[in-house]
């Protein structure tokens, strides 16, 4: 056929789909690819609107998640919060209109942001049960609320009203929807209980009671009266913006000068940073922002990125923090007993167009945990599990990244994911987090925040690295210990036989065959006083006297109530000195502090590191990392060799062992 | 703050989004992470459209694809084609608005849908350097093309035009975008040049020339001049499709009767299934759609539900087809010599949510494939390669579900990607390709795709076990032929000298002791004629004269040009059977027959059965399969044990050696 028919029947074909009628038609998108993980998507919807509502209004959250079986394949979720409640005029649109809400152009964390999820619940509903959603919403000051149940005109994509009306309710103010919608309800893994308690986790703040289909019910009580600090909504940074964005806001802005511009939308830049800026591009700050040609802009651009800028500020963001992420894991482990936290990391806020963000890993490894299958993954996005699209998403390829062989565990070719008794968990936060879909199942890989995630997995492999080394060389030694005490006693009987005297002492001998400065940990737990006491042995088994400095540095947040004897130094940042008195040889010294207010599981190992003597005498802590820098005594030069060093451990040498006989 | 203000203070916030502005704010979700993966995108996103619009006017693709770097990190992406070009009206529509196309409504197999695609590209270019992309395109009869500089006024999702204009060009027809991006040229497995190269194995019609950055120019050239047959449109089936859109569309039909509803707007519906329907449904067919209840509308839904229906036609779909598939994999290979080819698989189409669908898969394994290594995957999906997102996809799912171990591969606990010398292809094609995003990198993992794939998996898994095991027997039997030819022959020899006999002639004794009947194939290929000379040879190494029939499947899609002797039975799928004439001990007989029109590598091995033999015996052929019912003479009892069956092959049996020599 002639191809201009062809252009001209294409172009009587051409039409605008509406967002409603592509979601429709796309389901997956939102998260709705089965009937299965649809249930879920529902739920995790509208408990995502619950808490973010609740944290609008400073209101700690208590939410009901129910989920009724109505048919063999239709279930009724409903969900009910105790938030402010939406003001009649806009519950329609809340939850009618795809692409319709409050935080789309708010700079700041939230777990919704598209004003698609509600609404694509409700739409999954009609679709599948051809039933309508009910909500019914109640604000402070109305004595009844406002009930309404609608569906969606996809055509239009807008809210159609099948029935409204004002109800009595006994909240004072808070807002439940009830979705009927096609489904399966499963167990396991990616089971909605299971998404309720890692949001649990992740949000102690809440108390979540959650019905079951077969009725039974399962409450998840706060762990803390406090809200997490509300997050501040900020203008953008201007790192990682781009230049065709940067033109928009210049076309757009009120402000009449462009240093003004520089400075009022955008964070951290003071206006004598605006002054540099437009230095750098050989603009002039009193131009008007709408008067730039390209070139004028692509010059202001580049100074912008090039401009040093203080890392954007931390209030629009709400990280879990370490002490909750231990916390976290040790609830997901249940009673199963891990060797070992990874002391949790939190890395320093970041940006990525614009956008800062801040990500979070802990580590919790060994004990009872299944030694010979993928470590497992816990991925977190602004507060929220993502129990889904694990292959596809940036905080699973950050770990598969890693080369984990170097910290101890296996790893076929030193990619993918590690095989080991280990939980990883990964919190990514952002006042934007880029999803892989609408869904919000994943994160996609975008450069900035794979960089960061890589430098925090590493430098949790390296605690756990660290932890493994120490345990490794605590047993060598230990080992050490144990036969000498048991072949030293022979070889000295037998040879005072042959010179016919008595049989020597041996113990400063055995000290001397050692020459290792020995520092042991013991912690006692008070459950009622929620007091750890933790006392530091530093024992010394060479022939000499030594004097050393003691430092321990205490996980971010947590300080102690008391210490003895009284360090020398205590900074903020929870890095503790300790000079002690000369310990002389075969003789001990110790310190004791303690920590009140923690779980038993939230201390159990502390990071010690010594200075002022040759490390390489020291066993069970690290020599003091040179950023630590000092202000007291420096290492004082070891007159004698260190055995413990040259020699393998474990290993005894005979020689040295003789001579250590003739001394005596 | 009361609550109160909080809600009013929200529902100021309240208000739409425009699509423009969401996915420019979430430039990942349409594959724009990183500015590496942005350059293929668009890239993709042209390239998609031009195949579209080419096979839309049923003309051969010519399509031009050159990258140019403008600037250190901007880059011009030129896309042209030789298509029926695009009315000046539509132009700007087309590329300058979301959510805008020709492909949304219709029930047909294409690369673009969703009217997302190029306009996204536009979307980007602007954001990211400020600048417009231009168009330029001619409709066949207007002698000068329409050119239009545009880009997207997102707040509206409407185009603005820059520049408009008419200009010459040569071409007859046609479109042409450049579209300036910020971006990063890279090299590798996810580069443009690897991308269009999978695109050129499944779509061996196009030609493609690709001109890069640094100025080379690579042509693929087409490997035919047919198109793949034309897909047609069709409504959709009743089976999967949702309660809700079903009564949807009754709301919107404009027939007057339910039977003549359901026999127009679904396919494999005739008059007779849709009385059977309403019938099972308790319905009266001829009362109007519009007016049945929920209810009504649920008992109808079920009752088409649970119809026997034909399976969905399959013009609406372009599979790539097993030859296809098979000349890509070698096209992939490049000069790496794998050691077999799985015979490729097509399954039937099946259907999910009302869409037809089908998926293939091919393998191949070993030679000089790497060894140790997770096996790679190909995903593609309507004929469009998918290189991002392979941990998130069904495709690559499926392969990780699947217990390779089963099948001769290597894969720790029999899940996750086996570890092997082999590559397997996936294809996926659909009316409708449920993606897990816009950027369509990963198919989402519905249920009823799930299966299909594991069942085309799992069935190339078992063909390529035959092989291997096939490849194990023979081995193993060629190894006894040696040892037996080695040792008998100093039996024979000692034994001789004690009774003093001379040394018996063995060729008969060696015979017996094998046992088997062993069938090997010759393939000569004559590059000039394209001729496969196909030689099976059937050696009769038992003592008795043997009967029986040979049976060789061919591959879909070739036949024979000629065969000696003429077979029994010819069946048109690819099936024949000869009845060899008896063949006595220690005789031979054979088959020959020749393919023409193949490439070398598209023939390397038959599929050979066979019947009414005692199949133990034999060695190089499979027992013929049961569904492969026979009309011709049964399998006669063998009066002879089956020494090859009973004893491990490799093995003598030294008795039976001496029975041997005694028969002397």
């Amino acid at each position: 056929m002639p191809s201009t028919s062809v252009a001209e029947e294409l172009a009587k074909k051409q039409r605008e789909i509406s967002v409603s009628e592509f979601f429709e038609r796309n389901k997956q998108i939102l998260g709705y690819d089965s009937p299965t993980k649809a249930l879920l998507t529902a739920v995790k919807e509208g408990l995502d609107n619950s808490l973010d509502a609740a944290s609008d209004a400073d209101i700690l959250p208590d939410v009901l998640v129910e989920v009724q079986k109505v048919d063999k394949d239709e279930f009724l979720v409903i969900i009910e919060d105790n938030g402010p409640g939406i003001v009649k005029r806009e519950v329609p649109n809340v939850f009618g209109r795809l692409l319709y809400g409050s935080r789309f152009h708010s700079r700041r964390q939230s777990r919704g942001q598209q004003g698609l999820g509600i609404s694509g619940a409700v739409m999954y509903g009609q679709v599948t049960t051809g039933k309508a959603t009910k909500i019914t919403s109640k604000v402070e000051e109305d004595d009844v609320a406002y009930q309404v149940e609608l569906i969606i005109d996809t055509k239009r994509n807008l809210p159609s009203k099948v029935r409204e009306d004002r109800v009595v309710w006994e909240r004072v103010h808070g807002t439940r929807v009830e979705i009927p919608l096609k489904g399966r309800y499963v167990g396991g893994r990616q089971s909605i209980p299971e998404y309720l308690k890692a949001t649990a986790i992740v949000n102690p703040h809440a108390r979540i009671t959650y019905k079951s289909p077969d009725g039974e019910t399962i409450i998840s009580e706060r762990a803390t009266e406090e809200l997490p600090p509300k997050t501040k909504e900020i203008p953008p940074h201007p790192h990682g913006i781009e230049l065709g964005t940067l033109m928009q806001m210049m076309k757009e802005t009120k402000s009449y000068k462009l240093s003004t511009f520089l400075e009022e939308e955008f964070v951290r830049v003071s206006s004598r940073v605006a002054k540099e800026i437009c230095e750098a591009a050989s603009l002039d700050p009193d131009m008007k922002p709408k008067s730039l040609g390209l070139e004028q802009a692509k010059a202001l651009h580049e100074a912008m990125q090039s401009s040093k800028l203080m890392a954007p500020p931390t209030d629009c963001l709400s990280p879990i923090g370490e002490r909750l992420i231990k916390r976290g894991l040790k609830n997901v482990l249940g009673n199963l007993r891990p060797e070992f936290y990874a002391p949790p990391l939190t890395r320093d806020p970041s940006v990525y167009a614009g956008n800062p963000f801040q990500v979070e890993v802990g580590i919790v490894f060994g004990g009872d945990l299944p030694p010979d299958q993928p470590v497992e993954v816990l991925r977190f996005a602004n507060r929220v599990p993502l129990m889904y699209q694990a292959g596809g998403c940036a905080l699973t390829q950050a770990v598969a990244n890693v080369d984990w062989r170097r910290y101890g565990m296996e790893q076929r070719g030193g990619q993918g994911l590690p095989f080991g008794p280990a939980i990883i968990l990964v919190h990514m936060c952002s006042t934007k987090v880029p999803f892989t879909s609408e869904a919000k199942e994943a994160v996609a890989s975008v450069d900035e925040i794979m960089t960061e995630l890589d430098l925090a997995l590493k430098e949790c492999g390296r605690r756990l690295k660290t932890h493994l080394t120490k345990k490794a060389h605590r047993a060598k030694t230990k080992e050490k210990f144990d036969i000498v005490q048991l072949i030293l006693p022979r070889i000295a009987e037998k040879s005072a036989k042959i010179v016919g005297k008595k049989v020597p002492v041996l113990d400063s001998t055995i000290t001397k065959i050692m020459g290792v400065v020995w520092v042991d940990e013991l912690i006692a737990y008070d459950k009622k006083a929620k007091r750890h006491t933790v006392t530091l042995n530093v024992h010394n088994f060479t022939s000499a006297g030594k004097k050393l400095n003691l430092h321990v540095l205490l996980p971010r947040g947590v300080s102690t109530s008391s210490m003895d004897p009284k360090p020398s130094e205590v900074r903020e940042d929870g890095k503790i000195t300790w000079e002690l008195k000369r310990i002389d040889s075969v003789a001990k010294g110790s310190v004791t502090f303690t920590i009140d207010g923690l779980d038993e599981a939230e201390y159990d190992e502390s990071e010690v590191y010594v200075s002022g003597i040759n490390p390489v005498l020291v066993i069970g802590a690290e020599p003091l990392p040179g950023d630590w820098e000092l202000n007291y005594h420096e290492f004082e030069g070891e007159e004698e060799a260190a055995p413990a060093a040259e020699e393998e451990e474990g290993e005894i040498d005979y020689d040295e062992t003789e001579e250590a006989l003739e001394d005596e």
